[in-house]
């Protein structure tokens, strides 16, 4: 076990650039933080690169460098208001394009809040989709926030990105209808409306889904919902829509 | 208006202490942050003590008393990181029992999340609930998240608060089925399960419903989720068994 006890020690530093997205993009690599997502990580085979551990008793089956930090450091490198006792570094997981389209998957659409995309991919798993695909917009999957909200499933369901109208077409291609959701130009969700596969594709917080992608989509739904409420979570109405869709 | 420009004024430290549950109870009324929260209340008739506003230009059609605050202030009074440029201070409604227990209701046993009450309350609202009951444990409906969460469904969703065994056998004793959530001893979720009034019996993040109050319900059900899977959010979860139950 090593021992790093300066805040200003390069691998530090180094870690601490894995904070941002920019830095995660040029190392390919990302932390995760706390007992949960480590054991999960482990338990999944991610590539994890090094362990970082407050705890002079730490046992881990993970065969790669693990160093031992001061409070003080691990303060510096966690993300979460109190610190937690490990922290890992892992690779990114570049999942392979999948060769059938049929399943369920989800595409996003500038959604933009962290906790969402990660409730979202947290939801996915838990409902039996093959892949979550993130656009233009979206924020990325590798953010802290995004991570802690998906509680692990992250490193089960494929994540993609990519450009939305070009997915769509390919869905198009391979006939899995590809089911947008608006609030105008668009048909209640029926319940008898299931689909063996299909793309559900979700939008931006605020603006939806926006219209280019949404007259490529084969069909527009939207869920009823009472005229004095404004809107629904796009957490919340993806939950739904999967689940009332797969039938 | 009148202006107040020190964080030490009486005013401003009364107002700080309804940052607390016991402020709060105290004074019978809690904070909301932000126009959008703003224009809810005002459009919703809520009863409303004070605004506090950085804004000397501020126009509302609120005619009660209008403090103009120096930016200091309004960041000790906000509980965001950004403050907002206007605050209300607003009176907690007492919503009145309901005469009949006909409709969907929500029950929450101790869901500790600011944001999953807050999203839950929206969500009711939306998918026509007819209230929301908080049990014990369960997060303070005025804590700033969970008003934030709701995005103004909070003035329109009658909120009661009490204990839910006793809840339970009211909706009984009016044949109103109580549909308590499980992952043992419960039926998985069917399509064709819906019920023209029911109340559905949520639970903690991670303890899930108590056993006491499953015993009492009518039925304990399930939605079906992916093994590589642990669990839905407790949003989520209520979301899709909230839209499947009422056909």
């Amino acid at each position: 076990m090593k021992t790093i006890e300066s805040t200003k020690n390069e691998r530090v530093k180094a870690w601490k650039k894995l904070h941002t997205r920019k830095g995660r993009e040029q190392a390919d690599s990302f932390l995760i933080e706390g007992d949960h997502l480590v054991d999960e990580a482990l338990a999944a085979s991610v590539a994890i690169e090094a362990m970082i551990t407050t705890r002079t008793d730490y046992e881990t089956p993970f065969s790669g460098s693990v160093y031992y930090v001061t409070q003080a450091v691990m303060d510096e490198l966690s993300m979460t208001e109190t610190a937690p006792g490990i922290i890992a570094v892992c690779q990114k997981k570049v999942w392979k394009q999948p060769t059938s389209l049929t399943g369920t998957y989800v595409l996003l659409d500038s959604v933009q809040d962290p906790g969402n995309v990660g409730t979202i991919i947290r939801t996915a798993l838990a409902l039996h989709a093959s892949g979550v695909i993130l656009g233009k917009g979206t924020v990325d999957v590798y953010n802290d926030k995004v991570i802690r909200s998906t509680q692990g499933a992250l490193f089960h369901m494929p994540v993609y990105t990519g450009d939305l109208h070009q997915w769509i077409e390919t869905f198009k291609k391979e006939t899995v209808p590809v089911i947008g959701t608006a609030l105008t130009n668009a048909s209640p969700l029926k319940r008898d409306q299931t689909y063996p596969s299909f793309a559900l594709l979700v939008g931006n917080e605020g603006e939806g889904v926006q219209p280019s992608l949404l007259s490529q989509a084969t069909e527009n739904v939207y869920i009823p919902i009472s005229q004095r409420s404004e809107s629904l979570n796009v957490g919340i109405a993806t939950g739904i829509l999967l689940f009332s869709l797969q039938g």
